[in-house]
């Protein structure tokens, strides 16, 4: 239990684990992390032994060390233990977590002083259905409603409680995915996807200026639809435009894009511009590190 | 790393943290308390060897567990480590933390077969500023406005992102604490504090549907009010109500009461009604271990 820097009352004289004395706890029990959810993370996919849009992901970690003021400094390193870790796996996921660090100081405040942890943890590549690509998953909308908070959104940060409990209500139901709508009734996007609505010849995406998390494929989405001459508004989205929309297609770092083929009863046919996304798409997710 | 009912491609198979592999990782390291929140925790302060309000803060860390679907069972075996914990320090403060535990499976949805982690730190009881209590303690308005979730509301989660930000605004400043509103303008709370305002013979304490903790103080004090013959309501106010209150004070499981002599730059002086609670509410700080 080293914080060379907190004052001795600031650190705690005993630790128990699970009715158990940490004689030497593990560096993670005093991590603000933990404590507080006090830091961010990144899902990577990893192709052919590499990192897939490793750049955008480190950009978005930075920014948000940026906004939290994580004194982060360690992307060399980060960089290259992702590179390590990636190497060698046909298919991968990493899970990268940046917090504060260790507490040198009990309560909320940042004391300034902390080191930042980074915690990389390296998944097998899940088995999936072909058919949520080809055919469209169903998804409801959620009872649980996002709070709004500015200063958090479009961040991939530790407090994801409220995911945890839309996602919980998904259990047992045939749904692959719920849309979030957020306290004042605005689209935010699914669990653990973006969500897109095509509506007549417009391609919107909720603008994220209020909660949720501003997902990598969402951006490399854009990106491919500005490629094909295809304009993405990030817009003040409700329900009604979900009712209302011709196509919807969701995005994540893994699964690229799925489009949606029932919200609730309300069923839809995974439409041209799904499709030419899709199209566009998938070379940079098989073959690409970009 | 064990996690026995987990399917392989579930649980990772190479964990670094800080840049060194970890083969035999921290029981923590998969915790969904550090990946998302996903838990309470309590902050008990004890005295004369015994934790003070100790069947408040179960019966709240139990509600909590309910309400997130936490399948805590072990409160036997919790409570008789406070009580170890609390044993031999004439004062001390326990943050107790219990989460879902380690994840069994990749993502946000709770598999139901988690067994919740129980973690206790025990701190020295800080330095106080006995000026606080008797004269009171200056607080500003927090520019962060927390987001509201009812689903998330009156817990002690570690979804406490918002409070680190809103407790980072007070650095370098005279405020002892600050008030915080919420997105729709609602009067919730201090960063770490309860807040109660006495507006002519009213004494009032925001209503705590959409967001804040529900404080063990808060409920205590409610109590030691009901005693002396006064009705505190729980009610929703707004900054209008701070401008108008005769009498403010802030209310923690540790400091008791804190009159506010000054919000901003409006001056406040500790009243009769902060006085009277203050008051009822010393022998039982002081003696008791309730």
């Amino acid at each position: 239990m080293s914080a060379a820097s907190a004052r001795p009352d600031e650190t705690p004289n005993a630790v128990w684990l699970d009715g158990r004395a940490a004689l030497e706890p593990s560096p993670l029990v005093l991590d603000r992390g933990l404590h507080f959810g006090d830091g961010l993370f990144e899902t990577i996919a990893c192709r052919h032994g590499r990192p897939r849009f490793l750049a955008d992901h480190l950009a978005r970690l930075a920014e948000g060390c940026e906004r939290l003021a994580i004194p982060f400094r360690a992307f060399p390193a980060l960089q290259a233990e992702i590179g390590a870790l990636a190497g060698g796996a046909e298919r991968a996921l990493l899970k990268v977590l940046v917090t504060r660090g260790a507490a040198t100081a009990r309560g909320y405040a940042p004391q300034g002083n902390e080191r930042p942890s980074r915690l990389i943890l390296r998944y097998a590549w899940p088995p999936e259905d072909p058919r949520a690509e080809a055919e469209g998953v169903a998804v409801r909308i959620a009872d649980l409603e996002l709070g709004e908070n500015p200063r958090l959104a479009g961040l991939k940060h530790l407090n994801r409680l409220e995911l945890v409990l839309a996602r919980a209500e998904l259990r047992g139901s045939a749904f692959a995915e719920a849309l979030l709508l957020s306290s004042s009734g605005r689209l935010v996007s699914g669990t653990m996807t973006n969500v897109f609505v095509v509506l007549g010849s417009e391609i919107m995406t909720p603008r994220l200026d209020r909660c949720g998390v501003a997902g990598i494929m969402r951006r490399v989405v854009m990106r491919a639809a500005a490629e094909e001459g295809l304009v993405v508004q990030e817009a003040p989205l409700g329900r009604a435009d979900v009712d209302s929309a011709h196509e919807i297609f969701l995005t994540n770092a893994r699964i690229g894009i799925w489009p949606v083929r029932a919200v609730q009863s309300r069923e839809l046919v995974p439409g041209p511009i799904t499709r030419r996304l899709q199209q566009r798409l998938r070379p940079w997710l098989e073959e690409q590190a970009r």
